[in-house]
């Protein structure tokens, strides 16, 4: 699906220059959103983040001009009459001369908007595997959404091959981190577990909605830990989570077979409504 | 230094699209070379990382395109009567739609070319430092030149503010791996040792040239040995090697340091005049 639209540097429809490095290096930061009726949803999660990333790289671009990007995105949704859409933004260190140390110019802003599902679409469960390809351990990067993805484009096209419609991805100490496109959210005795995201992973939006929100307006006592491939054999429901899907229900993943619960459900009706009320 | 010139798809000058998977995902490979009167140095070496590269992220885009593409840069030097040149030639999935495992289109092959030092001009030894930011392990991408470079941009810029000319990076087990932009030689009771290249780091050409050529033809004996930070106290000499700046001595790095030996000063001769009579 090509994008409806896209913006670089304020630019509708721009091109990227040829030594930004972000393409040289992967040297930028990303989020994906859902806009929905003229709002970013969860944007408070995604600046936060996106702040955090900006922070850690060092990457010198204003939150201010980052709003301002989706404003003008925002404005060209309310334009054309289009309710729902998902966004991606991206900040790159910007065009540069040659090598590791050439200092960026001013940081590269790509604003692009896609078709998307309407909210609380009914979708059958998804079937998942766990792919071969790991995560390495770098603590320095972990939890912010980072432009360096190729451990994920690796997974992605095991997917592709084995025609799952997702992937768990462990870290290379066999610890299950993340899904390939989202968060894991596991149910096991009235519990939800999601793995830290401490060596390798990203900080999920909706993961956080989740444990800071959702699961304690429900009452579902929701915790970070340690969760091993053994522990889907003993869980009773897994969902994955990410920002422009929303929370989705697993009903395989190898031998371990999932139905959905009431905590689950629970929790996917209170994120859609949360979802809307927040829009 | 911004480049001489560039192309991108055969198109001087040209810009990137911002759909293109290497600005999303860092999802491309590069080599960075030295042309020298009409030729790449080491071309044969770059091209078989480059395969392997191209293989391991499964991007479709043949090696007689991209010597086509090189071709076209190596004339527009003689037509400049340009003698040497730094090239860097990145092929990237090219540009897709959204998420990870939107299909790619047509490869993206962006050839840069810019200034460079001639040969043999003297250096100062550099003054080496051990970066903070160590390598994740990952070996699904080890010693292929993928585009996920944030390590060594985040490295680059503990250069800057110390105030160094290289730095080495070490793997979260603590061993060396690589300089930032180049790999180790180090010489020791008249052997000369390198790091494997198994978990992390870039699998250079020069490394390659010196293990399988110059090393043996000096009879220097030459190997991959796992090397400890504790290993450069003990060293006689510590060199890095990388395809544009050829092989330079270290003078220091922290309380190490370094003269040259005969077996260094040997080798660097021996380097200038292989890439001289090759080109």
């Amino acid at each position: 699906v090509p994008p409806l639209s896209h913006w670089v540097n304020g630019q509708l429809g721009g091109a990227i220059d040829a030594t930004d490095r972000g393409f040289a290096y992967g040297d930028t930061l990303f989020e994906t959103f859902r806009c929905h009726l003229g709002k970013v949803h969860l944007w408070d999660y995604h600046a936060e983040r996106l702040r955090r990333g900006l922070e850690t790289l060092d990457i010198r671009c204003s939150l201010g001009r980052v709003e301002q990007q989706l404003g003008q995105g925002l404005e060209w949704l309310r334009e054309q009459e289009i309710e729902q859409a998902a966004g991606r933004l991206a900040v790159s260190r910007g065009p540069a001369g040659r090598g590791y140390r050439s200092a960026g110019g001013e940081p590269t802003l790509v604003l692009s908007l896609g078709e998307i599902h309407p909210w609380r679409r009914p979708h059958a469960p998804l079937q998942v595997a766990i792919c071969r390809t790991r995560l390495g351990c770098q603590p320095a990067l972990a939890g912010i959404k980072h432009g360096n993805r190729l451990e994920q484009v690796l997974a992605a096209r095991e997917l592709d091959v084995l025609g799952m419609d997702e992937g768990l991805q462990l870290n290379t100490r066999g610890e299950l981190v993340c899904a390939v496109s989202g968060n894991i959210l596991l149910v096991s005795n009235g519990q939800l577990m999601t793995p830290p995201i401490v060596d390798c992973g990203v900080a999920g939006t909706v993961r956080r909605l989740v444990l800071d929100e959702l699961a304690p307006a429900l009452g579902l006592p929701a915790i970070e830990k340690v969760l091993l491939p053994a522990d889907l054999d003993t869980a009773d429901e897994l969902m994955v989570s990410n920002a422009v899907a929303g929370i989705r229900s697993v009903s395989r993943c190898g031998s371990a077979c999932f139905t959905s619960t009431k905590w689950g459900d629970n929790l996917r009706e209170n994120f859609y409504s949360w979802s809307e009320s927040a829009a």
